[in-house]
């Protein structure tokens, strides 16, 4: 039976692979890599480092993938998502076909934890639903962005007995803010803190997290907003791309 | 300068350790290990197991703190946490400047990661605080429980777009299920999942994930909900403690 694996490789410091991820890559015949296109080059410089640097017997095989656009002419955001998913479910299924033997062993590698923010498992559950490719599959968890942004700043996401709410740019309101004590925004293209006025709320800010262009800032967000802006941006001019995630902080959510 | 780590070691599954977690275990000279008393021995065993099989030179030292009581004429859960917080402050700091010679790296070995429920950095801070011993600290994420148990069931934990929230036994009600398409709950001492009765909503629940002993059940909340009780109590009852996570998945919270 064909296996695949799903490994989670930590969000931009190599040295958060784990024992199993590093024992799963030296099993992997093949690797199946995604390329979003040449802005995110040094993310796809990054699997190919952790490649280089944790397999011993070189001989794997490496396919890279051109993802397919997402349909623009699909208004609904979660309906155009599904229709790429889909799209890819069949790229992925033929190239698993034609290009892993029987009793090989093929993987994707998952920028940070495969179970956050992340289509791979659910393009894997659409091949199995389609039902034409056949294999086992396992899953390896990685240390997320989250978790890396959390140990760089030395803070935990929660008080004594929070709850911790972690959402998109798209879904941050000032009311979720005013209503939870810790709230982690990821996938955030335009700054959205930017709508949070509350002068109690504390940011946590991170970008390039772990690797060597990390940028940390926190503080009182009404203060820091502004530094926080020009430094995301100014970066995203130097690189050409940004990953950032940021918890804020609000303590008058806090119950007694 | 004394250094402190703060290493996060995954949540039962000695392979989930990272290979900065290594390097680290590594450096150490003195262990700073918090015995909870018998019932979680278990939980010292993998401590002393990963340090066994992950350090090449086994020169370091293991000091064994006893957790001060919480004092339960405290009523406030908050207030008698924070005070029992810094009982620990005072015995750690003690300890730190006891234990440690000037030029030595200390370590505390934390369950999953260090942001996550953790009481640890919050103790960090307090002895920080006090001003009286001095060190420099730095904190190494692991993976949790959470993404242990996703990873299980081969799940993501949110659907495309969608928010998470993590919370605990205590603060899960049948209006945040009903509210929010996905909720993860830690720390539930007595299955407070049984107070959501809505049909829709799908459980992924795991026990000692990651373990020899791990259990993993899931499917729809009013069918299994029984099954994982009786699991559970049957399991606690054979090993003298257990603990346990899960998701709940509220299809009907899905905006459109
Ligand atoms: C598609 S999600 C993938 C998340 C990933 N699965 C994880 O576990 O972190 C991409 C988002 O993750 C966050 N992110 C990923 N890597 C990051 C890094 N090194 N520093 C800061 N944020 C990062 C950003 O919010 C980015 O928009
Ligand atoms: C004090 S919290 C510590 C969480 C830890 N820092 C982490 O990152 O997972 C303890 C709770 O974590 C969860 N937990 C820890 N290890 C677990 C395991 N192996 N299986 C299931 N749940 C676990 C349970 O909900 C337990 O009540």
């Amino acid at each position: 039976m064909r296996k695949l694996y799903i490994i989670g490789i930590g969000s931009g410091n190599p040295e958060h692979i784990t024992v199993q991820a590093i024992k799963a890559l030296n099993d992997v015949d093949v690797f199946f890599v995604l390329n979003k296109g040449s802005s995110k080059s040094d993310l796809i410089r990054l699997r190919k480092e952790i490649c280089e640097r944790y397999i011993d017997d070189p001989s794997y095989r490496t396919i890279e993938v051109v993802d397919p656009q997402r349909d623009p002419s699909i208004a609904s955001y979660s309906l155009r998502v599904q229709a790429w998913h889909q799209e890819r479910a069949v790229i992925y299924e033929d190239l698993i076909g034609r290009e892993l033997k029987d009793d090989e062993c093929g993987a994707f590698l998952v920028w940070g934890d495969p179970s956050l923010y992340d289509s791979t498992l659910r393009v894997i559950d659409h091949i199995i639903a389609r039902g034409i490719v056949h294999f086992d599959h396992e899953v390896i968890p990685g240390i997320t962005s989250i978790q890396a942004l959390a140990a760089r700043h030395k803070i935990t996401l929660n008080g004594i007995g929070e709850s911790i709410c972690i959402t998109t740019g798209r879904q941050l309101t000032p009311g979720l803010v005013a209503s939870s004590e810790n709230v982690v925004v990821m996938l955030d293209g335009k700054c959205s803190f930017r709508e949070v006025l509350d002068q109690d709320v504390e940011i946590y800010w991170g970008a390039y997290v772990g690797s060597d262009k990390e940028i940390l800032l926190s503080g009182r967000l009404t203060e820091k907003l502004e530094t926080i802006e020009v430094a995301r941006s100014a970066a995203r001019e130097k690189n050409g791309w940004v990953m950032d995630t940021y918890l804020l902080r609000n303590p008058s959510a806090r119950r007694s």
